[in-house]
């Protein structure tokens, strides 16, 4: 029953999202349903699938999650629905996939033999297919193949066989492999807790006298409240009616790994993940690339919104004039997460050249990443019909050559164009000039002074963790038995 | 843990409810989502809060189900998305609950250890409690209070064990108490199965080559296929590429007992329930109506819609002219189900007394129930006001005075008239000049020559299944062990 | 530029559709927004297309106007808008056309010389090319091509040269030719108005102290009220500070001319039109049908809701049984108005014959009218396949020869089944034992005792009233000098 | 009648909005409607409140317009209602009233003596009220207050008395007084015109072959067009099957007045207005303020986003570094033009600092204007809590101190906070270290080298053509004579 696979698996959800939590304190007066809504529009870029946030008023829950955006979603009747309550988690979904199961919006809310509970979470988990097996061989069902319904059913099976909650979680987190940064609402008290690896951000915040756990620090900053610390990897931190508690889980992984591309291009350049801030990492990522590449041009722009920040750092450490290039329509949405005919016809009135600033320049143009390479081509070629002499296009990180495993949407090899063709044959067919990416032992250097270590498994082939062994495939249990 | 108590829960979630199943023969050419939603427009006097299909297309499940009417839930887009398949199942949900759980719509689908699972059902499990506490025990996660989840659960429990679905299913039906009818779509099969007592309706029947299986008989008439036969109680039919199969539950029950209250009310009157036709019953409940309470009047008139059958049958009985009494406004919905205040709203212009018709004439007047007595105190006020000289009502049920755990929304003693006041005393409050309900001994026999047994327990106290012993409170599991 | 023509046209939006106003004296306390949307429940049978209301309050006029059905259109955020108010006006729209105009949605609110004026109106301007020409010849723009916005104007036109609204609106009542009941709400007053020949129904009434101008009593009925008289043709009506006052246009009509349609099909039973119960008027033509179609058989039936009091009146007068024959589902709408393929689904699932009251009988079964056959057909059908012995069909009017030009959309002569087939034919096609219509004769003693006479067009073709003589083809503009 | 009033009037909606129009040359074969949807979204900075599509196909006008933001209304279901045609126009709708009128939506499509018209328009007529008045003698009725719908009559009311439409536009130009940039769809081809004055930006280009008009060239570039030139003041361009035509208004302004706050703020930056790049002289702006304002600071940011590229010109001006200071969050709507309460709410949770690039800093950050000083104050201090420890705050153009009656929605003059305190005061208020405006004799360099002349009326109250002499109030009427 179990298949090995080497390719990423398209029945299972993935998680890559963004979580809040916040425990409110009897002083506090703000309503907790619109302060959640306030931080997931803060959360916004790491999902736009879907939204939802669970209110927790004296063990009473309330849901509220549905497809679309915060603004979509949270009307202010969908917050009067929700209430007040001591607890909140909130969770913004992110999906690469076309069919989308409802099932598996989040917050996961669940009733298991201590109460109920809800659930969000930002991961992947690398032995879901083990765990789930194992699961259903004990006759359990599922509504769904999202990785935070496997998480709940371990989390209840070892509240089966343990005294209290906390106790629970950690032992949950022994069993779960792979990326996961998570929020739950028990009855009373707010539990976050991240993989031993420290895949994904999260971090701590205090609001007057309440407190806050989130994917990142900018929703602190947003909310007006202050900022802790971060979650360590493999820390369980708990808040309730006594006040903070951590604990530690007993496996340690051999390296925290938090994932490099945070820095790059997901979170926001506001954020401070594990001790350095995502806008000095891009800034010197900028920095780096110009000690790489040193390119003589006119102007320096960004590629709105992700290149801007290591455009700047270009700039400065080249002295070559840092310029606007592009004008972006704002009313027309991000295009990652959407097809791919929407994403060609969006891309053709999404981004304008600002000719009377780049005609007649030779101009070094900036991106994070190049995944299939169509919109660098596009980029280039709005550059040269808006009179640019020259395009040098640089990429403030290395070519993708290896799946993730561990929460980001990357693709199989196959689609890698990197894995398809040369560096010179990939600066032909976006018909730039030169085309230049940061080196690994570059990109190692943006988040230089962090707390923990980085995973560039996507870059390198090198994962920090075990990758899946087994491939989950929803219909196999059919093939062989399926009366 | 456990708590006895004689007042019916709120917190669990009724499933009364209209189902149906269809297996398309390879030799029939319907779209199978839109045929489903034809037959769940024949089911809808069964529930109007929510509506689903789920479509079995070679094993790939594709569920539709929202809040909402059929016509509102399933427009065209919604019949595209489902496509078409071989094996469909569909539900309309009732629910007399203010807060709707949107976890609770059905179908419910499933993944377990052989495979996925459709399951719609119509009923009541007694024991509901004790079950879920004993799967809670074995680390089981809940995401809602529903029975069809609870059914789900012991379904897959038993399939652990067991070599097919076919036996698990019976050995569920082992351990499932109280009413059920529901369809369940395997992989490879549709499988009905029905209570040892048969509380709910449940039948099949034959479209060309294809089988169907539903709560009524009249959707079937009107999707132009055959009627075959009831399922009996106790009975698990399964039809699959081989054929259909029948298989007995192994545990029978000492009577069956058919809700008598389905041919006075719940179903429709095109309806034929095990062998008898609920038109005729509720005929025959008219004239019945007459033995026992034979008045001089000018008119006789039925209060739209349920009213109107049992009055034909009491002015034949009678010889006293059948007449139009009331207009009712068909724009505006049913009331049951609906919020208090705006029940009283809506009672207000639903019906208008039919005037040139009523005016100088002593008129009788039926319904088939009488449950807080304001909508009877209504009709005889308009009655009145629209110049009736006297106005005699009769009811074709006995008085209710005990609560139902079988499925229909039947009230606590104590929001039952009947238990609060004597028949005297209703009188006066509904302004009537006198006011007849059909005998026990009466309602016994409108529908003999039925091939099951019946419950009266609403009427009587007197049930033909043990009552829940232990009544499922959700939160009981926080207040003892709460963290 | 004119252009003479036989059909009916097609580029003109027909006002076939209910109005309502009230004038609410300060004595009274309901809240006017919420009164009228009650008041267009009553109404919603006239159309279903779209629903309008403009509440009034101190000349601050506030409209809500959509497509749809009054409860979608006006749920509690509606009405909310709406606020309260003095005078309020409310529409539904009936329309057959494919391709509806938004802007022909109604009550129309115009600003003019002396104000503003919000107008609903129900009925066809004849007249309607000639008098638009004209306009547009002064320079006027036309933002729709409904009746509703050239009488705006025509009492726009003659504000200009009267001295108050009551003199410009009798003045536009010399000029308009054709079927208009309107009910119009200018700063200070509500006024209603009826053609004079009468041809649509309009009516007074009084609730508590506040008075209501409507299509049909029934509506004043169900909010409680009390009906006063019918407004009568020719005459205005105005209510204002002062109280209610009543004018006659200075031309009179020959003959008055109410459609008799009405009162065979369009009215709701309970109202009461010119001094004839709507409910008493099928019930004589069902004594009457029996006088000419006397036939042997088990039991009458009507097909819902139409045919049922017909039937009821044909039982009476025959002796034989009058029984439920269909089961109607109530959850599938009104076919009239919908497109054509969905009629066609709707029609199979929206009646069931009681098989359990039909089989082995032979039938009567009783429609109000047969427009193109296809009803008739899958009626008979149904008996049939329920096992009915014989099925005679009876219609409790004659067949339609000819179109309207007064306001009901009957269709034109080729597309008439009883112009194409003789009445055999149509027997022979409709799979009936005999068919049987009521004579023109018949049909002019149903409403015997009226204060009014009436208008038989489209049953002989011979019009109280001048018919179009021009045809408004809305483009013959763009065809002769189109820059 | 008449009233002398020296605020701008709340009763009539203002037309600053974004047109567009398209002639289809037969050679090219784009799809009109989804052309014309994404020319919205390149306009759609230029009005939220609404959006609207008019589509000829060979004289069929098909309209679809609605309340909401372009990718609300024109989702696929829109675009395919629309389908082809040969001439097509578009509008986006800003709006700063609180209750806004669904009759003001455009393109308003009139049908008139000649045929159909669709026209939309950006702009405000100053003679409003005396040609309402005019007209409203004739007996005209108005279901708006827009100037739009008095644009189509005076176009009307000329056609009337002149052999084509050409004329009877040139000759409305001659009526018609004040600001506005229009495009006009008639049977045949499209017209676009601009007010003596220029007030409003509007500009033809060319797709292949077929021609386009609209508001900003950015559009033109987004398309993938190639800009033509501007149509002139007081020039109206016409397209038809003989090709393009231009012709002159007789009637000439004594000097051409653009709205040079189309520079400062209105138009996109990748738009060329009057021969000048919006983006040029917005840099400029920003070197001209350090010519006026030379601050000692460590980093030079802008307010996102409009004060961007004033920033940019500062820092090369200055040799300060420009560096990113804040984070917009990209998913909450632009603030102007929403209630005032939404604004202050977003305010707080849209824009963040960027701490790890501010702390410590002396900071200059430059914006486009002040209004209430809300937001300013806002941004001071989001500086000072990141850590700044200098802010000093320069504004790239002069303080409001008069109401615009051209088009833009500035505020009367009480309203306005460079009326109510000393420059002093304002940075006090908002807590800036300094504040420094740029001068309006600087503003004057800032699009030197236009093909026109500048109105600045709200800066320095001489405006270039005369302001309204009445002003209308739409109850008046009914004041006087209100029948």
């Amino acid at each position: 029953m179990i298949k090995y696979v080497d390719i990423y698996d398209k029945d299972k959800v993935n998680d890559e999202c963004g979580v809040f939590g916040v425990y409110k304190d009897s002083s506090d007066d703000f309503n907790i349903a619109s302060l959640t809504r306030e931080a997931l529009y803060g959360l916004q870029h790491r999902g736009q699938v879907s939204a939802g946030i669970t209110v927790n008023n004296n063990e009473n829950f309330t849901t509220v999650k549905e497809f679309g955006m915060v603004s979509e979603v949270f009307n202010d009747k969908a917050i009067d629905k929700l209430g007040d309550g001591n607890i909140a988690v909130g969770h913004v979904r992110y999906s690469a996939h076309e069919s989308l199961d409802r099932a598996a919006n989040q917050p996961l809310v669940m009733r298991y033999i201590a109460g109920s509970l809800a659930i969000a979470s930002n991961g992947a988990i690398t032995n879901f297919a083990e765990i789930r097996q194992q699961l259903e061989h004990g006759g359990a069902i599922f509504q769904s193949n999202s990785n935070v319904e496997i998480m709940s059913y371990v989390i209840a099976t070892e509240r089966c066989t343990t005294d209290d909650l906390e106790t629970a979680v950690l032992f949950a987190m022994d069993k779960l492999e792979g990326a996961y940064s998570a929020v739950l609402c028990g009855p009373s008290r707010l539990i976050g807790f991240r993989d031993k690896n420290g895949f994904r951000p999260l971090c701590i915040g205090k609001l007057n006298n309440s407190y806050i756990i989130t994917s990142e620090s900018c929703v602190i900053d947003s909310l007006g409240g202050e900022f802790l610390r971060d979650v360590e990897p493999g820390e369980m931190v708990v808040i309730d009616e006594t006040g903070f508690h951590s604990y530690k889980s007993r496996i340690k992984a051999y390296n925290t790994s938090m994932c490099i591309f945070e820095y790059v291009y997901v979170a926001r350049p506001d954020s401070v993940i594990d001790g350095v801030s995502v806008h000095n990492a891009r800034f010197k990522a900028g920095e780096l690339l110009y000690n790489e590449h040193p390119i003589d041009a006119d102007m320096v722009c960004g590629v709105p919104d992700s290149g801007i920040i290591a455009a700047q750092g270009y700039a400065k450490a080249s002295g070559i004039p840092y310029g606007t290039g592009f004008v972006k329509n704002k009313y027309i949405g991000r295009t990652v997460g959407t097809g791919k005919d929407k994403k060609k016809r969006l891309l053709k009135t999404r981004l304008t050249a600002l000719k009377a600033n780049v005609s007649g320049k030779r101009i070094i143009i900036v991106d994070d990443s190049i995944v299939r390479g169509e919109t660098a081509n596009h980029i280039v070629k709005l550059l040269r019909d808006a009179g640019a002499k020259e395009v040098h296009m640089l990429i403030s990180s290395p070519p993708f050559v290896c799946p993730c495993y561990f929460g980001m949407d990357i693709h199989n090899k196959e689609s890698l164009i990197a894995n398809r063709f040369s560096q010179e044959e990939i600066c032909n067919k976006i018909g730039a000039d030169s085309l230049g990416y940061l080196s690994v032992s570059g990109l190692n250097q943006i988040a230089e002074g962090a707390d923990v270590g980085f995973c560039n498994g996507c870059f390198t082939g090198e994962y920090p963790a075990e990758i899946p062994r087994t491939i989950f495939v929803d219909k196999f249990a059919k093939k062989i038995n399926k009366k």
